[in-house]
């Protein structure tokens, strides 16, 4: 195949259930797949490692992480001294922006992924927002979405003089559960993903923070056991 | 003086002219100031000193500096092996993207000036993009600074539930001799700033390369001698 027939793709991959199920979106579209994930403060790297077993178990090419100190900036109880919160109700999860915040976050992220893909010829950006993910972050928003890839056209050499920059997010109208249905209809091992704020010290799941509750919930609609739970002696509650 | 009464801004601070100059704007406007400068890769940090000095000597309450590996993702002349153009006519300075081009440079750049501003509540972004540096550098021109602005009040909480965002590019119209008149009224000690992509151990700049051509033309337009010359023994070539 010639170089100029080979469609490449950015996909940030976070370790996460969603991002995750972007990736083997981007990959069965027939993109030749390049995974991009963040140091940026975290407090816990086992989202990390499940990124990299990830981006090598479903095919993409080559993966890289990025160190970014983010919680040099502060502002968020995911990179600084805060407390995570637990045991919130679905709509306490949806209502109003969570103390989780990473200031903008997304547009960081999608800035660097747009970086690499400008050097590798990448014409698509796939991030994995959804809808449940909105629950107050205003980065998740469609809207945001779509003027991120105006920006970035206007921002690029592949948008000004070349073939353009396309920013896909395919989960975005999708619920947790039916983001997990086409997961698994894709074969996506889901065993594989970690969506805990705030994994024990062996990265089992803490089952209470908003994230974890998301799965949850998510797994129970779709009718589905969370192939994590085993892994970790755990069940659902 | 309240809180609330207080107007910041973040002012994106490379060390070089044209950022010095947004600095010492950004005061004159009554903002009270953060600066920030990037580590991102660059062959020499000469300018990272500068930016430091800057800030503390024009009147910003705080300076930071963050690293950023832009170099991992490779493709620039700037951050990776390739050599730095030397003794280019002005026409061809002006015309394509010259290979000193680091991908997506200014997106990431404001969209980390971006979260800072979200965390200190700061409401205006400066940056130093200017009709010369537009120079083939996409995201150098007026309508990625817009569509930035506006991706920018989509993605954050400032944008959507506070007082908006404001993408300030103060020099974008004008020309290098006049950026150096503008700041000269202002007080501005150029002496303190440096701009070229190579220079020697000593910090000298080699008056070579686009960026030292550009400045020695703007300065001899302007009807001024550069002050840095003079610190190095150099004159006016």
């Amino acid at each position: 195949m010639e170089k100029s027939s080979i469609r490449r793709a950015i996909v940030l991959l976070s370790g996460g259930l969603d991002s995750a199920t972007v990736l083997a979106c981007a990959i069965r579209e027939g993109f030749e797949c390049r995974t991009l994930a963040f140091r940026y403060g975290q407090r816990h790297t086992v989202e990390l490692e499940a990124a990299s077993h990830l981006s090598k178990e479903l095919g993409a090419v080559e993966h890289r992480v990025m160190d970014i100190d983010l919680s040099a900036l502060g502002g968020s109880s995911l990179t600084g001294q805060g407390e995570v919160p637990k045991g919130r109700s679905e709509t306490e999860i949806g209502g109003g922006i969570p103390s989780t915040y990473v200031p903008a976050r997304n547009t960081v992220f999608l800035a660097l992924g747009l970086a690499w893909a400008e050097v590798v010829e990448a014409t698509h950006l796939y991030i994995g927002v959804n809808a449940v993910d909105y629950s107050g972050y205003p980065d998740c928003r469609p809207e945001f979405i779509q003027a991120f890839e105006r920006m970035a056209n206007f921002a690029t050499k592949m948008g000004t003089e070349g073939p353009g920059v396309h920013v896909v997010a395919p989960l975005q109208k999708l619920s947790k559960s039916e983001i997990i249905r086409l997961g698994m209809s894709m074969g996506v091992d889901y065993s594989l993903t970690r969506s805990c704020y705030d994994p024990d010290p062996r990265g089992a799941p803490c089952l209470g923070c908003d994230s974890c509750q998301l799965r949850l919930a998510g797994f129970h609609e779709a009718g589905h056991e969370d192939p994590l739970l085993p892994l970790f002696g755990l069940t659902t509650p």
